[in-house]
């Protein structure tokens, strides 16, 4: 494919510009080195190791370890909260504005006792105990009546806006539904009474047969880099079944997500040399949980590309990368 | 105020969370120098500068400076280009998906024959020039009936994306209207509908008279801080008069633009220390160029904080900074 290219992402219904005369390869996308590599197992300066509880934040909840002599993953509450639960979701007018108190919650989940642990290279019972933890404290949060969104994130490498090392994720509970995510759900909803099916099933439906761009599969899970990827190695977990709520998932698909969550990243860790990333658990705002349409699923985007003033401006990405060269990069 | 606080940009609708935890004083987003003021005025390696035409790409338009014995500013073909006008705008399905071609245009303004030029330090007759020049070559590309949008925008500095030191701005033209851009579009024309009256003029009114976060302001142009600003010192510039279409803008108006903006990018300069920062003229996309509920403006963005998983999960931006201090800064 020699010529340029623009894509619409069937969920979102953004275009995404792959411009040919920028075109890299996969290979001009490898970090120089896995800094993790030369780093110690245990820290005294971080928060997150064990042993340094005296300068972390409150506990609010921790698993054991498989021989019940210490912890394996632990939430903390956040040091430095975007929001906090000490607050109520009375909206109040300011002049012609509308702002309401910063109600939510904003917690750390640290994924291992390790320092220099990371999910692409920890065995998996401990990947499955970081899923496990997510899921957990999900159902708990998510439970209050006023929580109406819950986004588990992972934030890794500074690039990707992590400040600390040890590796962890973070959960945020809002009281509100985002325009972002209310969008998202009348793109499926209209795609929903125009077919009678959910966007997301046919997306991986089509995807498992075509396969170009498939980069990891087990019996609950289907990996890929979607047709209209934003950034160069975007990669969506999402499960085979339909399912709207990231709570309603089985002990079954919690060890297969895991699995699968390695798996791409592992792949990521070893083809491009651990390059920073975010992710984030897109799952149905409350209200939305039992919709047909909804389908949630783990979007990961690596931080390889600067996003300027265009993307600012129009939404639309420029993706130097194309996501069917992307995926046999990663099979390799 | 020190408990926290969620704003709705009365525009997009979007949530913007201010943390009092994570609250930052504006002076803690000085840059500790100001890079430009050690650069040469010519770089024989530099594709933009003036005898260095055998590096730099197709030269498209260009104004002289005053004496006439030489140019102003320039438009280049871009070497990169994302969108390429070799192209139709004939849509296809590839499997269930839609694409099409590469159609667009892509091009560069030089924005001064000097390297280390900068908007907010140059003559405010240079600027003006500039002005002109986005505006000559905006009504020249949108007078095709295939360009949907212009997007006029200047990346400065390397966290905004700049790869080129030498001061320019960058024009895409489109044969797209993004779903951003039509979001944004609808949620003006409901508030239209409902109160029959522009979103954005009610907004100029009320800011005009409330100053809390004015920062600029001339005949014809205001400059503030947005009460949801996304970030640190995100600044619109808009004009006083309803106008859908930044191509309709007078002479007069054109010379305010360019005083105005080159006052408030210097005071980013000054009390900031020339930060990195996009902006982007947001402009009405061809067809809606009349319309009665469009208005355009200028947004400038610092780059200062890094955005991270749950901004792209939840399209929340986490603002550590408030917009009546960051406009009490700059005005100090």
């Amino acid at each position: 494919m020699q010529s340029g290219q623009i894509r619409l992402n069937k969920v979102t219904r953004e275009w995404v510009i792959y411009a040919p005369s920028r075109r890299k390869r996969p290979q001009d996308f490898q970090q120089s080195h896995r800094p993790k590599q030369s780093l110690i197992t245990r820290d005294t300066k971080c928060p997150f190791c064990p042993g340094n509880e005296h300068i972390s934040e409150f506990i609010v909840l921790e698993i054991p370890n498989q021989n019940h002599d210490g912890w394996q993953t632990r939430i903390l509450s956040n040091k430095f909260p975007a929001l906090t639960p000490n607050e109520n979701t009375r909206r109040w007018i300011d002049g012609i504005y509308l702002a309401m108190p910063g109600y939510g919650q904003h917690e750390v989940i640290v994924e291992s006792p390790n320092h220099n642990d990371d999910i692409a290279t920890m065995p998996i019972e401990a990947v499955e105990m970081v899923i496990e933890t997510y899921h957990k404290r999900y159902i708990e949060l998510m439970a209050w009546h006023e929580n109406m969104m819950g986004i588990i994130f992972r934030n890794h490498g500074a690039k990707a806006g992590a400040s600390l090392i040890h590796p962890h994720s973070q959960f945020i509970v809002t009281g509100i539904v985002p325009q972002h995510i209310r969008w998202q759900e009348q793109e499926a909803q209209q795609y929903y009474d125009h077919w009678g099916r959910c966007v997301y099933c046919d997306i991986l439906e089509f995807e498992m047969q075509n396969r170009r761009r498939v980069v990891g599969e087990n019996l609950s899970f289907l990996a890929y880099i979607p047709f209209a990827a934003e950034v160069p190695f975007e990669i969506w977990i999402m499960p085979k079944d339909h399912q709207a709520d990231f709570g309603s998932i089985s002990d079954r698909q919690k060890s297969d997500f895991a699995a699968i969550l390695k798996e791409v990243l592992g792949k990521l860790y070893e083809k491009l040399n651990d390059p920073d990333y975010n992710y984030v658990i897109n799952t149905a705002a409350r209200y939305k949980a039992e919709e047909p349409q909804v389908h949630w699923y783990c979007q990961i985007q690596p931080k390889l590309i600067t996003e300027a003033g265009f993307e600012m401006g129009s939404g639309i990405n420029i993706n130097p990368s194309i996501p069917e060269a992307d995926a046999d990069f990663l099979n390799e």
